[in-house]
């Protein structure tokens, strides 16, 4: 049979209180996920005995259970009992297990510690080198529609530093020779400016034949993983979302949008500094987030004030009495001011309506201005229309934007046609 | 009947593949527990529709399932019609929610969005202050035993900032009151520059008979909730973790460090100006996280380049060369360079070793010096060296530190004593 579902069971009356998060369901979903497995479920229970109800539960929808703790010396440790009792087997004593035991604990092994070195009939025991409970494993028995099924278990305790001795040295090896998914792949992608509703719908308008994906929405981007298949598959999927909703909004890898701009900088030896206005910082520390940026960032005007604008950065009084302080004249300005003053290779400049107040038919909230100056290219600026969920969404948005743009402007591709394919911002 | 046994039940398909960790499970089961209920079981599973297996499978055991997650618009958030489907009801539109929801987004309403008003025939939304999808709860009818029985069911967002404020202003209270707490009060503080554990010690230190308290962490302060017992003794309570961790971090109500300040400058008609250097915006991008901050925000120098402190805020060359960029000269010059050239009320200067680089037995990684200047003060700075959990750990509570240190110097108190009494930073 194939070994594909599995439930993960664990124990402990101290998670049900909430007294301590449980670490250990993340930890093996994560794992099993990539060997291709599906989790389908993660259940925490007290140490009550509600184990056998669920665990019975579970049977017609799983092919593997996996449970942890339980297996200690006190009595409301009955994850042996019930295991026993679902595979209708008994309780038995592992004569090797004793052995081991005694020679660690000594005569301190009768009484309630002799639990320990019980398991359910026709199953093996798993060593334990961190601690005195072994684990075990075996088979429970189990009829599904008439038809005879068996399901694959393996019980270990639950302290974190016996458990992740026990999965990564045992559990988890004998689990990837199981799976036989030796080539099961995927691969990461970081994806910008696109709200979580809409990725969705690119995806499976951009959905190849047999590739699973899933996003996980951050702070600043959502990340896309795209699993099965060929390398080249998933990236002509990754192409084909892209296609969908914009160029320059899909990146492979795990990162940030301001690690793109980041990158190009120190690759290419080449100083920035900033003008902010809307965003009152964000580029900024976003870009002072990395480590080493003193080599590449000189520093930044928050110019929100208009009269900031006019210090800071020698705006023209008569630009934001004749375009305001939103416009492409202003931005230019902006940029080219802080350029100067700084002697950067490189400027941007942002400002915009955030909200939520401000907003007028003309400029409505979420209308931001970004300008772009540099010592070897003409300025350049280009106006963004960002769809307001609140003022938060729309400063993180503008600031992301503010990143993908300088890279563009950088690589001299026309920020126009780049902003025109961004569908969904 | 009585309402004893709770089950709750976590979706997402990014927790059963292991790519985050739960953390609702564990806050919801410390809450109930307090409160006396029986948490029999914390359930993930996937966006699949496996939600529908297990709610029915825990029927029989429980008398509340609380859900969150799966209340989004995209095709495989499904908790709403799998409660309609449990309960043998339809789904039904609730034109309040609807009307609500075209305020926020308007036209997008259509299409997928659309869904998230919709809810089982006979239950009623909860509102959702902080994002698009409502919550909802309501009874699903069950029969045990031949008996008509009557389960309580409530349904909240996954999105943490949206999920705690539906529980804690609306799940929990009810959930108090059903539970026979007629008394139940509970208070809630924000605390600043306390590591989780130190916190822990202290609450432990500081307890009172017959209170209860919680911590949840958030980006820039831990929330602290007592409850039990009277509004007296909480407080009383709270004066002695204070006592404790230091003066001043301990605040009533659910506010960040930089609320106190700009309460404090609006209340009293002040504006402000930043010259940050090792925070790199990070003050001026959380003043300008408010609505309305430019009535009393003038804009910063994002000084981080020691060119870019002597250019933007004219510190002399002499001071970098003699005491560092990293000095109390340096901050006072920083703070008075600001303030006189946006001509604002008072101004903030930071300048520290953020790390992981840059440090010396000197000068190390965390050390943080801060000036203040006003047009009715002396300038002051003040030295405070922050234990190192990381860049973004430092440059996170360095901002915390300028806006609660802000606070103090215009309130006429010392700094030094201030500084002295923080245990923990």
């Amino acid at each position: 049979m194939d070994y594909t579902n599995v439930s993960l069971f664990i124990i402990g009356t101290e998670l049900t209180r909430g007294i301590i998060a449980d670490r250990h369901g993340q930890l093996m979903a994560n794992e099993l996920t990539h060997l291709g497995y599906h989790v389908n479920r993660i259940v925490i229970v007290p140490d009550d005995g509600t184990l056998g109800t669920v665990l019975r539960q579970c049977l017609q929808e799983s092919d593997i259970v996996i449970l942890t703790g339980g297996l200690g010396p006190t009595s409301d440790d009955m994850t042996r009992s019930l295991v026993a009792s679902i595979a209708q087997v008994e309780l038995v004593k592992d004569e090797q297990s004793y052995q081991d035991l005694y020679k660690r604990i000594g005569d301190r092994i009768n009484g309630s510690n002799s639990r320990q070195v019980y398991f359910p009939k026709g199953f093996r025991p798993i060593i334990n080198p961190k601690g005195t409970a072994p684990g075990f494993t075996g088979i429970i028995p189990f009829e599904k529609n008439e038809k005879k099924c068996e399901i694959l278990c393996y019980a270990m305790p639950g302290p974190p530093v016996e458990m992740h001795e026990m999965f990564y040295k045992r559990v988890l090896p004998e689990l990837a020779l199981l799976s036989g998914h030796q080539d099961y792949e995927r691969d990461e992608f970081s994806t910008f400016l696109i709200p979580e509703s809409k990725l969705e719908e690119a995806c499976a308008l951009g959905a190849e034949e047999g590739l699973q994906w899933g996003t996980r929405v951050q702070e600043y981007r959502i990340s896309l993983y795209i699993s099965g298949g060929s390398k080249e598959r998933r990236l002509s999927m990754k192409q084909h979302i892209e296609a969908i909703v914009g160029i320059g909004l899909v990146e492979e890898g795990d990162l940030e949008a301001v690690d793109i701009l980041s990158r190009y900088l120190e690759d290419h030896h080449l100083t920035i500094s900033c003008a902010e206005s809307c965003t009152g910082g964000l580029v900024s520390k976003l870009l002072t987030d990395r480590p080493g940026s003193s080599k590449w960032f000189w520093g930044s005007a928050v110019s929100y004030a208009n009269d900031a604008k006019m210090d800071m950065l020698h705006v023209d009084k008569s630009i934001i009495d004749t375009d305001g302080a939103v416009s492409a004249r202003c931005v230019e300005a902006m940029a080219e001011g802080i350029r100067r003053q700084s002697d950067s290779d490189c400027a941007i400049a942002i400002s915009g309506i955030a909200g939520p107040d401000g907003g007028t038919d003309e400029k409505p909230v979420g209308l931001i201005w970004f300008g772009f100056a540099s010592k070897t290219q003409p300025v350049v600026s280009v106006k963004v229309k960002i769809s307001s969920f609140g003022r938060a969404s729309v400063r993180r948005r503008a600031a992301v934007a503010a990143c993908l743009l300088a890279f563009s402007y950088l690589n001299g591709i026309d920020l126009l046609d780049r902003v025109r394919s961004w569908q969904y911002i």
